[in-house]
């Protein structure tokens, strides 16, 4: 039993879940991504943002019916003027803006490689059911299992319905490319999309105990005839577009409703 | 100019330099190298440390000579039990450390592969002039130096000729294995050794401006002939001996010293 006065962890958890939803955060890792997210919720950059100085994170926010929605975008990196791309900066801006913020539910959004092999199509747009790494290969027992970093999104089966999204399993790697041992563990971990920042998020989130979605549009088909890069840049605007409109759907699904509820 | 009151950032970071370094902030992946250097030193942990609940992160601390001694470790993994290594965590506890503890001044110590084709041999302790990453391919132009993500060490002149260590780069990965495309911009990068880490911290520190040194001891040789793995947990505990002492003689040289002595 938890002390009196005090709520037990998952009495606490059990209340979070059964009121509604009134603040978000979502996190997206490019200004590209970004900013139709950020004009379509007339979000404002708040310019004294609880980030610590010398940090290029940038924290937009507003208020959209019944929510108070936030967005945060790692930045540009000081040195190189490019996005914060990858899992080292999702981790700490994650980190960082959980606990700035205390968000009821996390929405990471962005693009992403996807699989022929398991259906994908340029522009399809995915609910993540779980992510993993496919790039921390430690070949000792247990700790194999550490580096995969298997973690389940936050289960949303009416958001599903309601939506028709596709559904998938993400797999996050630090690298744009996909290297033969990449290939490897992305079959083993079966997933129907990569991307360069979800699973860290998820690790960060898991730590802190905040529920977490994941909506990922496709850009490239990694196991398709064209180099990622090339294909990533010239779809990167056109999906975008499509990313958005279902992160602004899956924001109207939200509202109003209760974690119990997704 | 800064405003009266203020002292600019240059300035400060010049008064800094000059001032008796006196708080020191340690950070080790794994709780075999952390354990030696807490005894030695004979920190105590603060079970009420300013980290968030749910985190596995420890903090040890004590006095020794002029120093105040912080030792940050990772923890275990809260589902799996194992050591948190890798980039995400060692970016995560770099940055919760700095800003609970600002230290003056970072030491990471680990363990670490070494390349023979460079002249490393298994016992052999590295202070590090530069850190880069291995595993984050990003074939676009400036995205491909931001994967890269060079950064120098604090340059420590006689600190190196007090000590007689080798000298060297770091590459820093999520794989203990090493993969063609991973070999490949080791080389590149000049690296004399590897490990799972430093580019991370290297990362987090120099976002929030911290000057921070790397010692590295090599508990395999990645370019021989045994598999990483085996040969790493053969010679962990041997190394992490040699690791230890060389970090006591560090800690020892700070001692009384400024930065800008180091």
């Amino acid at each position: 039993m938890a002390p009196d006065g005090e709520v037990s962890d998952a009495a606490g958890e059990a209340m979070v879940a059964q009121r509604p939803i009134s603040n978000i955060l979502i996190i997206i890792a490019m200004q590209t991504e970004a900013t139709p997210v950020v004009n379509k919720f007339q979000l404002v950059e708040e310019p004294e943002s609880s980030f610590p100085k010398g940090v290029p994170w940038v924290w937009y926010h507003g208020i959209y019916k019944d929510l108070h929605i936030n967005l945060v975008w790692p930045g540009k990196d000081s040195n190189l003027e490019v996005d914060s791309v990858g899992t080292v900066s999702a981790s700490l801006v994650t980190y960082a803006a959980i606990r700035a913020l205390q968000p009821d539910l996390i929405i990471n959004a962005g693009t992403a490689g996807g699989f022929k092999a398991k259906g994908a199509s340029i522009g399809d747009v995915y609910l993540v059911s779980d992510v993993t790494f496919h790039d921390r290969r430690i070949p000792i027992p247990v700790f194999d299992l550490y580096g995969i970093g298997l973690r389940h999104a936050y289960p949303t089966p009416n958001l599903l319905k309601d939506l028709n999204l596709k559904v998938g399993k993400l797999s996050t790697g630090d690298s744009l490319d996909m290297s033969p041992q990449d290939e490897a563990t992305i079959i083993a971990n079966d997933a129907s999309v990569k991307d360069m920042e979800g699973a860290a998020v998820a690790y960060v989130a898991d730590l802190l105990k905040v529920p977490t979605i994941f909506v990922k549009a496709v850009t490239d088909i990694v196991d398709g005839e064209k180099p990622a890069a090339e294909e990533f840049l010239q779809n990167l605007a056109a999906v975008t577009a499509a990313l958005d409109e279902a992160v602004a759907q899956v924001i109207d699904f939200i509202n109003g409703k209760c974690l119990s509820e997704l």
